[in-house]
């Protein structure tokens, strides 16, 4: 009943040192140390290597390392394994945290302060108040919801876009693609939080940024992708930023990563790049999820989070 | 029953023309025009020429343009009548913006990440959850008190230090001399929300950052003065940063504003600099609040806000 670590595109010792911390009488192993394959009946996945995970042949369950899982989807030969997402209180805080931080750091108008402040030039420009300001969170899931509820309380006017209705109090909630303009036109600053499926998949074009409102309090339409790279279209993102279209963003994710040293994104003085940060989770967080659901499945109780592989997430 | 405006250092225009659009019928006066002096029943004061409040014989009541009053209590020939701080929905939103801002840009590292951003480098740099790190208010205060509890809903641990001890769900509250050691050695995050007094000028010295959390899950100690500029000593800053014992600083207000283009704090790489944005009410919310008080009090009710002039506050 060993347990097996397969993860690529991040550091994946954190869990390995976890998991044996929280469980020393289980045996961990750490691809490509993969000892006996038919020993593994668990397996934390990130980004594995296509057909790797078809090899364990006494699998039971597939946990991803994040809340997404279309780097599992993605394997041809995965396995007909029960898949659990990643669902951690502290990934949630963690992505509260950038949201907020990304948001305030464009209505504050950090950008040109920072300008000036290079410059050594004291200037007030001018400053809507949060409630002047309408933030559209794009995928009203665990984590949009609470980024919305913390945007909420610090004064802006949040809406919501999602498959289906969500009840969030304070919150206006749009669905479906009938809705999606509507929630786009009263939309100064997008966060898109989106899962990555096939239907998401280059959603943000440039024919959808040019939806966003044109009449708000700022100087000019915001995008926030803290979701995945494969939502955005790059090029329509910097050719809207140098037309006007849009105003200013921040990325965490790209279309390829990390972000090659020739994409223009890095130079462009209206776009904040991070390196795919925004939410993390620690080792020890990871581990105790996993080894809960590990001891629930094992007692014959259901797995929870459970991915539905015909909707991708 | 005249309103005279007397405000140096901002632009009064924006209370002049919402105080004529609230009220048409009442008489507004925009200093230097003051007309005959005997007429001004009320002073919206910022920062007035000392002993120019005195000359307006018939005057009732002075109303600060700010939540400060200490641009008043320094003119020895202030008049002795009722002062009413400026206590406005907006400002204590704005300043919730502010500090939440910059409280998020130093625990998510943004400085450098701005650095790596710009030498178009893809790294990660470690990161610790909100619930590991400690911010303090100095100064609990309404300001205070509503940054508290924004950035407790964020996941930090939040703490606050007044002169006396306050209720504040979440927060911990020290109070006064005796407890204010104790609040340093906990704190990672300091922000300042003090008013200016003479027993809080020069505060903000080596002595006092020297008393911060060493062993915090961050770099170093943060600061950061979104209260007076007085607060602080800002070659004590200087030096805190440069040997360390200050990790980074964000500064909205400064010794001497606008701060001279020679300060080595515009250029440090460590300190964001903003030009006492933090916090500036718009002129309707200031006319509206003010027209309110004037209408009880000439109804005979008492005035709400009061400066108690021994605390200076």
């Amino acid at each position: 009943m060993a347990i097996i670590i397969v993860c690529t595109g991040l550091v994946p010792e954190r869990y390995d040192r976890a998991l044996r911390a929280l469980a020393p009488e289980r045996d961990i192993r750490l691809w490509p140390d993969h000892g006996a394959k038919e020993d593994a009946h668990y397996a934390l996945a990130w980004n594995p290597p296509a057909g790797e995970l078809a090899e364990y042949e006494n699998l039971r369950v597939i946990f991803s390392a994040g809340a997404g899982v279309e780097h599992l989807l993605g394997d041809p030969a995965l396995p007909d394994l029960p898949i659990v997402r990643l669902v951690d209180a502290n990934l949630t805080i963690r992505m509260g945290e950038y949201v907020v931080l990304h948001v305030l750091l464009h209505h504050r108008r950090m950008l040109e302060y920072t300008e000036l402040q290079r410059a050594k030039t004291w200037r007030l420009l001018s400053q809507p108040a949060a409630e002047e300001v309408r933030v559209g969170i794009l995928g009203l899931g665990e984590l949009g919801a609470d980024s919305a509820r913390k945007l909420s309380q610090l004064g802006f006017q949040v809406a919501g876009w999602s498959r289906s209705k969500k009840e969030i109090a304070g919150i206006e909630s749009f669905a479906g693609e009938a809705e999606l303009d509507a929630f786009l036109a009263r939309t100064d600053i997008l966060v898109a939080l989106l899962p990555l499926t096939p239907a998401t998949t280059g959603v943000l074009d440039r024919a959808l940024l040019a939806k966003l409102a044109r009449d708000g309090a700022l100087p000019g339409p915001v995008l926030i992708n803290a979701g995945r790279g494969g939502l955005q279209v790059e090029a329509d993102i910097l050719s809207a930023l140098d037309d006007g279209a849009l105003w200013a963003a921040s990325l965490d994710v790209f279309e390829s990563e990390p972000l090659p040293a020739a994409s223009p994104l890095w130079a462009h003085p209206r776009v904040v790049v991070t390196p795919h940060n925004a939410s993390i989770s620690e080792g020890p967080a990871v581990a105790a999820y996993m080894l809960e659901q590990i001891a629930a499945f094992e007692a014959g109780d259901p797995l929870t989070n459970l991915v539905d592989q015909k909707r991708s997430y």
